[in-house]
């Protein structure tokens, strides 16, 4: 390795997290303590991240997190400090934690691939020791990004063309609004409102005026100035700016929006009411006043079936907050990571409503000349591509790491956001639909 | 201050996050800017946390969040690398950021106060400058936070007195766990599984034992060996641990733990089927082979409908995952940060559906003599207690930040929890239904 490879290394981990290694939950250092104990930690396993089914009826979801999941099991790395509060471990499993490495095999659908009830989304296999520690912030980091991003994708369907912006970083955990940005961006929006995730993830940052900038306008009687706040915000940041207004009358504040700014203002947020006949109605009057290029800006509580609705009236950007960085009413993708082998045997929990196919698996999706998808097969990991039938077929499995090393050549966010838009429109059309129903794709597996 | 004073304060930081600074909304900034170029800026101004509504129709809500505010208030500074990314900004606004501290002062609940629509839980006041950039991290910290300890307090009332614990870490973001942890354990959770946040916080571990744990013990030929995986964990943890026994047949599981572990066996875990019928068919069980000591431990979807369900079932332990994490189908509490006075002029909103009260407030809550809460009072900050007609007044405004600086005496974690315990008795009886109806309190204003 040369030097310079040496310093870019550095920075990247610099740029990460601390040590992942205590989002962790307990159970699984006292089975790793006991494997110690009875050998059983040495056998050779795999577990398998996987849904069985998807929230709400949707028809499909989106892989996202991956990127950050691998980061998360290269910093899976526990220091002095932490191993002491472990206090409830034996010496023999501190001492195997002391030098832990993840030193197994990971792979896995790319970063923006779809998924459907059963898709292998993760397979990591090494010893029951390895694998088995690494569960709860394996899933922790699929399940928040894929629950973003799957409700995102719709959105961004919705939206239809048209530019949409997440803002929602106030209506969720500090640091979940920063990697929720990521995944709306991975799906599709155009930027986000977060600076963190502008600075950490290269994201485009945008932002308007929130209607305390408005509100700050009084006089010295304290009575509201609309104009002075909008004459001040086009003094700082240019005419190109976009102005809230809809804190007082929305009428006036379009009609004092324009005289402020003249024609070429670049556009006017509405954050409340009616959206569609408000949007009808300013559009009309910034025609009107000859601001025909001003573009109107929504938001207020948007989520893929509101913007939908709002297809045919003349928005020209969505902002969306609370909705997109929950989920969409399913803040959980609903992931788990279940151990399927054990020595080369498969294995499966029995227990009613919960079963699961036992064993390694790979998946390939089989498409129509035409590039429409038309099914998903998996087979054992490490056997041969079950036949095709006349279908291109698509290998969705691909290797992640490598007996703990990265693999050469991940994508970056920016090449997983170009898959994900490529893999939307192979889907049946009814697919894209947002009506509950069945998933667009079904998942068979091929024994061998 | 002395040389352990100082000492004290740097291990205080270095527990802490780093920066807090970028937790931000782009347009925070943008304000900044045009308010420092327009002198607006130095405007003295308060801005306030309320809802406008509680979720689901629920009764009530929990204030959670609060000492992590208090902390990211402490560490929001600009570090020279970050305001390096802050390249649309101009230098005015890069030169306040960098000397900025908050100055000013905050007001609020305690942490652990029960809150209603309009209820001011925070007051934040300041220059506008000062008060405007700190919206985002102060609402991303409230709103999930308060949105969990919302759910968990429900939850603990339908648990009515048996054992819960927090068991959501797979299931949210990697740090939202942690926090879902500190916020679930604040409404009188027990225990939580995550190793971040019993280090962080303090926060009792608890934790059993995982599927993969039984399937890993299968025999050369790859046939399952439960007893083997039973006598494994009770070698390394004791016969004290508690086993997971749903893995293949429940009754065949029941009666593997006790012939490996013996009556005195700690407990059982069902994690699938009707939980109902299950732990009655396993409490016979388990009596009439003599463990009639040994616990029953139910998880799988657990929300505070399905505890209340199972409250006359034999169940000693519910261990809830997804849905206290997630907030029970309302992942954020809907909280908002507004501009509610400016140089002493109240200021307010008036777009239709999103009007509200201005001035900056506090509040108090009526009660009577028994201890029941009857109704809330806010009135202008600063001024007059309303006449309480005859009831007993308790000041739910309470200082937190004086110039900048923590108040003495902030409460503990378990203080808070405590806190919360006594406050919940306080409600009228319907109050803790849960079932969808108005809140159990209203809050009226009281103009002086």
């Amino acid at each position: 390795m040369t030097s310079t490879e040496n310093r870019e290394s550095a920075n990247a981990r610099s740029t990460r997290q601390r040590s992942s290694a205590l989002l962790t939950d307990k159970y699984e250092l006292t089975m790793l303590e006991a494997a110690l104990a009875d050998g059983s930690a040495h056998r050779q396993c795999a577990f398998e991240v996987f849904t069985r089914r998807l929230p709400n009826e949707r028809r499909y979801g989106v892989v996202a997190g991956t990127a950050r999941v691998l980061a998360a099991v290269q910093d899976f790395v526990f220091t002095e400090e932490q191993l002491e509060d472990l206090d409830f471990l034996n010496e023999q499993t501190l001492e195997y934690l002391r030098t832990y490495r993840f030193t197994g095999q990971i792979d896995g659908y790319r970063e923006g691939e779809l998924y459907f009830p059963n898709s292998p989304i993760l397979s990591v296999r090494g010893t029951f020791a390895e694998c088995v520690i690494l569960e709860t912030v394996i899933l922790s980091i699929l399940n928040s990004d894929s629950a973003v991003a799957s409700a995102a994708a719709r959105m961004v369907t919705a939206a239809a063309g048209r530019s949409i912006i997440e803002m929602g970083s106030r209506r969720t955990h500090e640091y979940a609004a920063v990697t929720a940005a990521r995944a709306a961006y991975l799906a599709g929006f155009d930027a986000t409102s977060n600076l963190e995730a502008a600075r950490r993830y290269g994201i485009p940052a945008s932002g308007t005026a929130a209607h305390a900038w408005t509100l700050l306008h009084v006089d010295d009687n304290g009575m509201p100035d609309e104009k002075a706040a909008f004459q001040a915000q086009i003094d700082a940041l240019g005419v190109g700016t976009v102005l809230l207004v809809d804190t007082f009358d929305i009428a006036q504040g379009v009609k004092n929006a324009v005289e402020v700014a003249g024609p070429e203002l670049g556009g006017v947020r509405i954050d409340s009411g009616d959206l569609g006949v408000l949007t009808r109605e300013v559009r009309a009057q910034l025609d009107e006043l000859g601001a025909t290029k001003t573009k109107i800006v929504v938001s207020s509580d948007l989520d893929e079936f509101t913007i939908a609705a709002l297809r045919s009236e003349p928005v020209d950007t969505f902002g969306v907050g609370t909705s997109v960085v929950t989920g969409s009413d399913a803040p959980t993708a609903g992931l788990v990571y279940k151990l399927v082998e054990v020595e080369g045997h498969p294995v499966a929990k029995r227990a009613r409503g919960k079963a699961s196919q036992g064993g390694a698996k790979a998946a390939v999706r089989l498409c129509r000349a035409t590039g429409t998808a038309v099914e998903e097969l998996t087979y054992p990991f490490g056997g041969e591509e079950p036949a095709s039938n006349g279908f291109t077929t698509r290998a969705l499995t691909v290797p992640l790491i490598r007996d703990g090393e990265l693999v050469d050549n991940l994508p970056t966010l920016q090449e997983s956001r170009d898959y994900l838009a490529a893999q939307l429109v192979t889907l049946p059309w009814e697919g894209l639909a947002l009506t509950r129903d069945e998933p667009a794709l079904t998942v068979r597996h091929i024994s061998q």
